[in-house]
């Protein structure tokens, strides 16, 4: 019987405001056991480009990441992002340790070659460096995960935060039971995006296809549940998706949407 | 017979200059055996607060930490500098990992209490978590330390580098013979600041009091061979100071000036 393991995503809903992240943190260091926080960027990246006077571009909501933005990405989310939320969770007695893909060899990535978008410096992860983040947890360390890799040349690379969630729940997957949680702005997978409380609590495999038929899945999660049906073909065991400040509920199970394979 | 470890301070003189850093990383790369590098600052952070238009206050070549600097600092140091030393160094086979002092409770410190200026978010080390270190060492990882701590209840603190080299050259002095370098601009200490060539090659508690009394070391030097003195008392091997581009022949002894508690 392997050990459990919670790999939680946040992004800027929950970073970009002091308050809901100081509230996150208190939550997830009361999560019992091994965990693994990766988080995204939020928008003190852009603020802080326009304050420099460097444009930014945006496609399918994909930052596109020149020199100068790769810089100010690599500062706010390796740097400033990431060593709060480190000293916070150590202020709450959670042994933090913040890394980028660079770090360790965490997440060797390569640039992204696109057919018709140059996306600059964004960076796709090849590999995962597994035996560390299992050392650092066997010593009850909380790997705290920066958006951030850097190819075999040592570039730098600025690489999307959910993937990275769900290459590292996969890489840990053979040694714990891992429970990949994606906290975003709603309380989980809708049949209603303007409803709240149509919340689908459970899709599995058998009725995946049927929601798909009937076409009550909000077209936005569609990517999401497919990287989630992803993960647990590759060794996650299950995968939820909710409110940040339902951590605790989403982690039992009693809010948002799990996902399973069955 | 212990092994050998190198633990090595870089400085802005080495950081600020591209090329610079790249044939730095590489001498460094080559240097067998254990090693921890250290790195400070440089002009990076003055040139960034100058873009976001915050007026940056130095007291004794210390910068003064309000809360806008703080930010600033953080970013370039841990984020910045930091993952672009870590993301060369495994382009050039040497598994390094970034930490600041946050990071896995490595360096706990305090907000420095001083009884006429106020420093704002300046920290003072006040214990080194080695196993941590000692842990990464022995899997062959190289750390490579930003100088950003944080104290007990989460706030980062701005650090100095040449203060954290020498607690970490401490800390890890009862399992490694340490040989503690620092790198900076000058061959080593001078007997003449004008003249490279007057490197004082071997100072010793018996040579060091003789030299004090002929008046012929450079005042500015005094501070950091006070504290190399200090180093060697709480269990360093060695400390050696001098150019960058010479790392390998300083690690030998035949270059810089090598201070040891004789």
């Amino acid at each position: 019987m392997k050990d459990k393991i919670y790999i939680v995503k946040i992004g800027g809903n929950v970073i970009d405001d002091d308050a809901n992240l100081a509230s996150f943190l208190q939550l997830f260091s009361s999560l019992d056991g091994a965990k693994i926080l990766v988080h995204g960027g939020g928008k003190l990246a852009t603020q802080m480009a326009k304050q420099l006077d460097i444009p930014q571009q945006m496609v399918d909501g994909r930052r596109i990441t020149d020199v100068a933005t790769l810089k100010i990405v690599t500062m706010v989310y390796a740097g400033y992002i990431n060593k709060n939320i480190v000293a916070k969770l150590q202020s709450l007695k959670v042994n933090a340790i913040g890394l980028s893909g660079a770090d360790g060899g965490l997440l060797k990535a390569h640039k992204r070659n696109h057919a018709t978008i140059d996306y600059g410096f964004v960076g796709d992860v090849d590999s995962v460096n597994e035996g560390l983040l299992l050392q650092l947890l066997k010593s009850n360390y909380c790997p705290v995960i920066a958006p951030i890799t850097a190819d075999a040349q040592g570039q730098l690379l600025n690489t999307n935060a959910d993937t990275i969630a769900q290459e590292i729940a996969q890489a840990v997957g053979s040694a714990f039971e891992v429970h990949l949680i994606y906290c975003f702005e709603k309380a989980g997978v809708l049949l209603d995006v303007e409803d709240e409380s149509s919340v689908i609590a459970s899709i599995t495999n058998n009725n995946f296809q049927q929601l798909l038929d009937e076409e009550v899945i909000f077209a936005g999660m569609l990517p999401k549940l497919q990287n989630a049906f992803d993960a647990l073909n590759k060794g996650v065991a299950k995968v939820s998706i909710g409110k940040w400040d339902m951590l605790h509920s989403i982690a039992t199970g009693s809010s948002g949407t799990t996902i399973t394979n069955e």
